[in-house]
């Protein structure tokens, strides 16, 4: 085993060239074995084996800075810098992260987990580098997919006017997560196939050489002219026009031929960017088939790729993704949007039966947002899907171009609340707070599939700014008893007794009952209300049972900090009902990887913990 | 005067060609006479006169879209759609707007007034027309500044794959609010003067086809290849290269040819870009000469230029600049970023000192976060300069990339708290929530000048994040005689009494301490306490107050939902202090353009509104 010798950063250096191949091939299948029984990203991670094999052998660690945009193609790169046996808690809690963290080695320069950002950090290195005078190479690799965020090109803006060296690695595998779209996407494609171009650049070089007299003088004025004709010579001239050196496309599975460009590339004195061809999935034949479901999945048999995960209940993407069709069949004013998500979101089977109302925009939330607010404002109605913690990068234009103009959009936001094993930068923890400050916005969360079916059909009949968050997994089948028509701003009160009121946001249902029972069993008279809006609040409920309660007890999984707890609240204090308010979440940190159920043990959003704490807080009474 | 003839929409279409002149130069006149007295933007409005006469010659109003970048060169539009009488109380409370408003006219097809947003919007009615089977042609018009923020890359990205017309006026002044950076400007500079170019490519084209026998083949082989050698033919290749249809340059003064450029732009049956070239300020000797001061500005004197409100004390911003300039002289390591905002944030002093450690990204604020997290983690201590309602579009990139890895960057937001004539969109009231419910961020906000450079101080050498929030205008010079040294989390006890503790935010002090005499004067003892920390919570302080105080009263600038008094009021949920909590800050809603004193009392900020407010709650009690 060659991957046995790789012990620590640079070990790879003392490998000849025999055994660099043999790694390769042991890192693939160390890769599938580990991946099919913890789950993780598989078929990002098995593109860039060979292209990161070549970086560790042009880099030195941890001196040079290279950083990986989203990340979760880093596991070759955590090999590579002794941490195989990491693999065995891979995204489990306490154990080694799916994404490079700054925490967890020195040879991780950046933690990542949202697209785009790359370029922006890797150019912050080069910055500091040359200022504090020291040497090292900076490296960002960004894929195309990544390079459909507004960000990057931010950055590629930036990058133009370097006076130093900073390389930017194209990973081009013509995906993002699943299929790549836009104007930079197609023109990416014209690069790889560039080769027909290729000759014909040649052919008319020749052919101009050969013209009597003036033919070389051409050649060269044409060579000379840097801003003018230089694409004719030169691919990848949309860089190039942004003096950003363009080398490639390189063949992202050569490893000799990656070290000996990026070898080149180190000597160029500003920004360049290498075009490296990679395969998703490559060297998994079921990963290569379908790449974008081997991007994240669960464990999985080898032998046949087949997930190994019984599935359960229908999850709340799978309820919306089949009502917002059934909607769209009888309202021609439905359109969907997705940032590059539509497996992720659902959104495929709306695709499938109306393609020309489907709008998968690129890793470009911000886009996505304002193009929602067109079309509203062009008599349409939106909905765009969208994971909570990527909705972040949106919140200007969620505040600024959809709730100013009381647009009728509507956000569905997927995986809110706690994630799971993809850890922090996932964690849908804070819509609830940045959703809550923006006027004009309503937010709504569904306590099972059939609220989430109801509360949908509400949101798109809705003459405003409407975000239903719903979260990751399962879709809750209990309390399919209480299904009252939605109406705005009111919450569902479901047990009614007096004494303390559980007041629960969404998903938090089950949760709530439990707690419910618990307070039950000790004694004390508990009603259980659903919220339903987050925002606007239910003041009127609130009232209401403050007449005969004396603890409001608020559960939400958000942080405390702007969320549902802190409005009730407020209304408590500024009305001045004689209530007590104790508001359960997510405290003031960021929540690491691990599954659902230990992260809200480690929170305190579990039975036992609740419980704990209202029986403190009513004894201090 | 022709100009009296434009009553309505369309009026314009009336006149002839010399009537059509005449108009251009009695708008200008028009113009710097009303902006004079009002104040308003002018160097960006006399640039677009031409382009938006030549703009509603092509157009019918309402039908048509036509939606207007940032929003604040839309006033020839606000004219020639019968809004001259709005001009007299321009950016005045309940007057005009200084942007597009939906509600003030259906011919403002979109509100505006962050950057970079018209391209989504107007993708968004484009693909609404489609569906809805409509034909009216949509115009988003995009400033070359704005091409620097990723969202209009985003845009165009999703531009390139539309199957009917979109038109994009490219606006190409050279310059944002100042000048203009990065490789998409020098890319654009080349187009300008790509007369040399064309030349060039008429001669290689010529010469080709003087090539015996095969000469024509080459050309019309090279006319052929779209993806290949088009760029030679065509400039604009970076816009064709993304399948949109680049026509231009064209001069942006001379309207004959912008209307004919824009009836053949009409023809396209996919997306199309023209490019404008217009000067900024054009026609006003003063505004030619310094656009950027000329941006936007208060009442001037005609004549001169020269402002006519008399200069006050320092500004937040002034103080701010020679402070960081003055730490910048003892400490290499701090360095400074703007996104496009040198001359509004103060930072052109640091920039002319030490232009090294000098970086105007472009209007891109996600870049700048990220770019400032680079530097950081290289070692550096950036300080990012920015307004607060801009900040608004890098939220994910602090809670992401700043404060998850809690790197010691510096946010110095300036402009927070209500701005005045600008309106809705630039009022900096959220940034006190959105920051405070992300983890490991510090949030701090001065109560007068020195404590502004006792506080920027503090943060440049404080190791994590750390936003420092200062508003608008002058610096206050009260208070002078409470100085003590900045202590992390730590408030500053100004008058202890007992009773009321008045506890306020940053430049709520002057309001506070009249709030504090007016409850004095009503027989109430007293506190009056500075917070100083928004972000952590001084629970210290707040636990002894409650020791011997019944009522805490918060005061600050920023909506209530997930502000400073939320946050007070949890902590004494929480640790159930006995003590009543009123918050006053801004309530629910946008708050409108006007004077930041006659919008205080609008939203209730003011001595009178919180006496009352407070007078209320004593007596419920």
């Amino acid at each position: 085993m060659v991957l046995e010798m790789i012990r620590k950063e640079n070990d790879i250096k003392k490998l000849n060239e025999e055994q660099i191949r043999q790694l390769a091939d042991e890192i693939r299948r160390f890769l599938i074995e580990k991946i099919s029984v913890t789950g993780g990203h598989l078929a990002s991670n098995l593109g860039v084996v060979e292209l990161t094999i070549a970086l560790h052998l042009t880099l030195n660690f941890p001196e040079d800075k290279l950083i990986w945009d989203v990340g979760h193609q880093s596991y070759t790169h955590k090999l590579l810098t002794g941490r195989k046996e990491g693999f065995d808690r891979l995204r489990k809690y306490g154990g080694m992260s799916g994404f490079p963290k700054r925490k967890e080695s020195d040879c991780d320069a950046f933690d990542t987990g949202h697209s785009s950002t790359s370029v922006s950090a890797g150019l912050g290195y080069v910055a500091a580098r040359e200022l504090l005078g020291e040497k090292h190479t900076v490296v960002s690799v960004i894929g195309d997919g990544s390079l459909t965020g507004g960000m990057a090109y931010e950055a590629l803006n930036n990058a133009s006017r370097l006076k130093s060296n900073f390389i930017i690695v194209l990973n081009d595998n013509n995906m993002s997560i699943s299929e790549n779209v836009g104007g930079m996407s197609k023109y990416l494609s014209g690069l790889r196939t560039a080769q027909a171009y290729t000759d014909l650049k040649r052919g008319v070089e020749d052919t101009l050489k050969r013209i009597p007299g003036k033919g070389d003088q051409i050649v060269n004025q044409i060579r000379r002219t840097k801003s003018g004709i230089k694409q004719l010579l030169v691919p990848g001239m949309l860089f190039e026009d942004m003096d950003i050196t363009y080398l490639g496309p390189v063949d992202g599975h050569d490893i000799r031929n990656l070290v000996r460009v990026f070898h080149e590339a180190k000597r160029v004195d500003h920004a360049v960017l290498v075009h490296v061809i990679t395969k998703k999935g490559k060297g998994y034949p079921p990963a290569e088939e379908n790449p974008s479901r081997f991007h994240g999945l669960g464990p999985f048999d080898i032998e046949t790729g087949e997930p190994k995960e019984e599935s359960g209940p229908d999850t709340y993407t799978q309820v919306f993704s089949k009502v917002l069709t059934d909607i769209a069949r009888h309202d021609d004013k439905v359109v969907a949007i997705t940032a590059a998500m539509s497996d992720g979101t659902g959104l495929n089977t709306f695709k499938k039966y109306f393609p020309q109302r489907f709008f998968d925009v690129g890793i470009a939330e911000e886009h996505a947002v304002t193009f929602a607010a067109g079309l509203a404002a062009g008599g349409m109605k939106p909905v765009f899907a969208v994971y909570s913690s990527f909705l972040q990068r949106a919140y200007d234009q969620l505040l600024h171009d959809v709730c100013l103009q009381n647009l009728p959009v509507v956000i569905a936001i997927d995986r809110a609340g706690l994630v799971g094993s993809d850890g922090e930068t996932h964690q849908g923890v804070f819509d609830l707070s940045y959703l809550s400050s923006i006027p004009n916005m309503t937010v709504m969360s569904p306590k099972n599939r059939w609220e989430m079916a109801d509360m949908l059909r509400f949101a798109v009949d809705f003459p405003y700014p409407v975000a239903l968050r719903y979260p990751r997994g399962g879709a809750y089948e209990g309390m399919k008893e209480f299904r009252t028509p939605i109406e705005y701003g009111k919450s569902e009160l479901l047990v009614e007794e007096n004494e303390i009121a559980v007041i629960f946001v969404g998903h938090m249902a089950e949760l709530a009952a439990d707690v419910r029972d618990g307070l039950k069993e000790r004694g004390y008279a508990c009603s259980l209300v659903n919220a339903r809006f987050v925002k606007p609040l239910d003041k009127e409920m609130l009232t209401r049972l403050s007449e005969n309660h004396s603890l409001f007890v608020t559960i939400e999984e958000n942080v405390i900090t702007g969320g549902f707890g802190e409005q009730v609240l407020e209304y408590v204090s500024e009305t001045g009902l004689e209530v007590s308010v104790r508001s359960f979440g997510i405290s003031d940190d960021y929540v690491e990887h691990g599954s659902v159920e230990l992260l809200r043990k480690e929170v305190g959003l579990d039975k036992d913990s609740i419980l704990d704490g209202i029986i403190k807080s009513l004894k201090s009474e």
